[in-house]
């Protein structure tokens, strides 16, 4: 009989290829496969509540792993800890039930991005900021992120293919099978010398976050008006919006279910 | 005439082979000569206010360089920035008088030294601290700090070959030609989940702090007791103290002048 295990992790996507296993690179749900392989002798692909690209980091992602193995959940972390670099960390193992899937069951999931306002960017922030020391208007940025709140279809922010991110499974909503998606929470905010994005939604299609923010700084940088962010949504054209923000500023902090 | 420069610098040591230029590998100090060289077009070797080991970050080093080029400070230190790998910034240029050496003219150095206490390291701290989740009696450690206070011979926390360090120059007080040094400042404290270490002298010893700390969490661990770091002290022998912290959890923070 397999026991199903919820993991929880933490990671700096700074020197893997993504989530997604690839052959001959390191990724994150390829490392930890090969880990978990290594400590029950079980070949098993843990399944993540979905990609982060190359460059995006996690402060608490989720998978889930079935395993015949009857090691208990703090032994489980114990050995993956003990096993995986440090650039990836077990924060949390549970049993749960068997219907349990890191991305079907997902409800919602919440994600951040971080701008470096300051004129030089610390070294040891460089690889978890996008550093954006020019003139913005702030303001422009946090009335336009107001504009995507609630159930909208993204269309115009997804990835050019969304068939293929729907079929890659960036997204727990992505059984909707629509580019239908509701965004519970969109605001910027200040700390100190970052101006940070923070989102919450039912479900994210591939490069939303990215594609949402390159265009709300397109705003703060007068290229586009406040209002042109609703223009862009009905426009359901992925060419009407801005260019999908640099990765390394976005970071998956927390999947409910 | 030549025009004299103090640089500032912040840098992420992980990926260098410490400051000082080797042939074939990559150092803070080989990168700056060389990106100055692209820059003004001269031949030159930036002095630091000391060597820093291979790990070992900065809040702000110091260097000096003479350059015969009519280029600005502020023009300079964009044209660095511009240059520099992103785990260097020059956060700071300025023209000082010709005397002025960053290692000779140093009147006093400030290091922080990062223990990580937490169950799990967070990943995008890995790089900075020393992870140390293990019990660890902090008190002691912080009595133990203090016994260090003042002026001593700090020969039994000097590298092996406390010669070959001065001449390799790690230290404003190397002049002296002694391994008497004055500690300033020696304390731990508490930062949420860090325990850190800062200590003010008016030089360093090569491995210094990193022997001094190893020697503070012996403490800690019970293998040694408080007053012994006295009878270490006074022993004049490196062999009596404990072994030499990790790098990566070592912090240049400030040279005074």
């Amino acid at each position: 009989m397999t026991r199903n295990f919820k993991l929880t992790l933490a990671y700096d996507g700074s020197e893997f290829h993504g989530w997604q296993i690839q052959p001959d690179r390191p990724t994150i749900q390829g490392t930890l496969a090969e880990v978990i392989g290594r400590i029950t002798g079980e070949n098993v692909l843990p399944q993540g509540s979905g990609r982060t690209d190359a460059g995006v980091h996690a402060f608490a992602q989720v998978a889930s792993v079935k395993l015949a193995s009857p090691i208990p959940c703090k032994g489980l972390q114990n050995a993956l800890n003990n096993s995986l670099p440090l650039s990836v960390r077990v924060i949390g193992v549970e049993e749960v039930g068997e219907e349990f899937h890191a991305r079907h069951s997902a409800k919602a999931k919440t994600y951040r991005y971080r701008v470096y306002r300051g004129g030089i960017c610390p070294p040891w922030q460089a690889r978890y900021v996008h550093h954006d020391p020019y003139p913005m208007d702030e303001d422009a940025v946090m009335q336009a992120a107001e504009m995507v709140m609630g159930e909208h279809d993204f269309t115009s922010f997804a990835a050019a293919d969304p068939d293929k991110a729907m079929r890659e499974g960036d997204d727990p909503a992505a059984k909707h099978a629509t580019n239908v998606r509701t965004v519970y929470r969109s605001a910027w905010r200040r700390e100190g010398e970052e101006f940070v994005y923070e989102v919450r939604g039912n479900g994210f299609l591939h490069h939303m976050v990215r594609n949402l923010v390159g265009t709300f700084l397109l705003v703060g940088k007068g290229t586009l008006a406040v209002e042109d962010v609703k223009r862009i949504l009905e426009a359901r054209d992925r060419s009407a919006a801005g260019a999908t923000a640099r990765a390394n500023g976005l970071w998956l902090v927390s999947v409910e279910y």
